[in-house]
């Protein structure tokens, strides 16, 4: 069952700038990297006030997610909701004709169980969905 | 000061459409609809475990929103912090050189006192700061 909005995902060119322009908002908490050789990407990990950034820049410079960026600066790309049981979720989402990217959980960069929607059930906004 | 992250803003095709959408995903709460004419857009808002989604749609069937979401599909435009002093942080982001669309508080959709930041003070990303 979804029990609300986790943290918000960025596609970002630099964590490192990311992190310097943000700090001029907010007295910057401590940043947690996690990086995924599989996915391709890093993440910096921040908690704002008990809700979360999660600012995703790709390993390579020439990578795909780098080359988006590169060309259309950077994005909110998803926002995630909290499930107890994403398992359930996903069955119930098929059940209800949710295109989904991932029909079945996989483990994101910082190692929890995730799942993708597809763009196209929600007009071209991503949502993942991912255990605590 | 900088309580938090207060909401995202998410331009959207039809406010119908997307609360029809995420409905899938979660049992979907009251949703409340604000509305500016002087903005030019409607605003739904909705609360997701305490945190809110902001769905803003053009008033305007032609007008420019809806021609930007027409094209582009919807979009996550902006997050939300939440300051307890917004005078007082303008002037601070003002000195330490951040770039605003709006220098001074202007009233949102919502009524409260809001300043947009200038997307290139984030490599594209704009953040709002909002009172509670």
């Amino acid at each position: 069952m979804i029990k609300g909005v986790g943290h918000i995902g960025i596609f970002v060119k630099s964590i490192e700038e990311s992190v310097k322009a943000l700090s001029k908002f907010v007295d910057f908490p401590e940043l947690t990297i996690k990086e995924s050789e599989k996915m391709g990407v890093k993440a910096g990990v921040v908690n704002l006030g008990g809700f979360e950034l999660e600012l995703i820049q790709g390993l390579e410079d020439d990578g795909p997610l780098a080359q988006f960026v590169g060309e259309k600066g950077d994005m909110i790309h998803h926002f995630c909701l909290l499930t107890d049981d994403i398992d359930a979720d996903l069955v119930k989402l098929k059940e209800r004709g949710v295109e989904m990217m991932d029909s079945t959980p996989k483990v994101g960069v910082r190692g929890k169980r995730i799942a993708m929607s597809n763009p196209a059930a929600l007009n071209g906004i991503t949502i993942e969905l991912s255990e605590p």
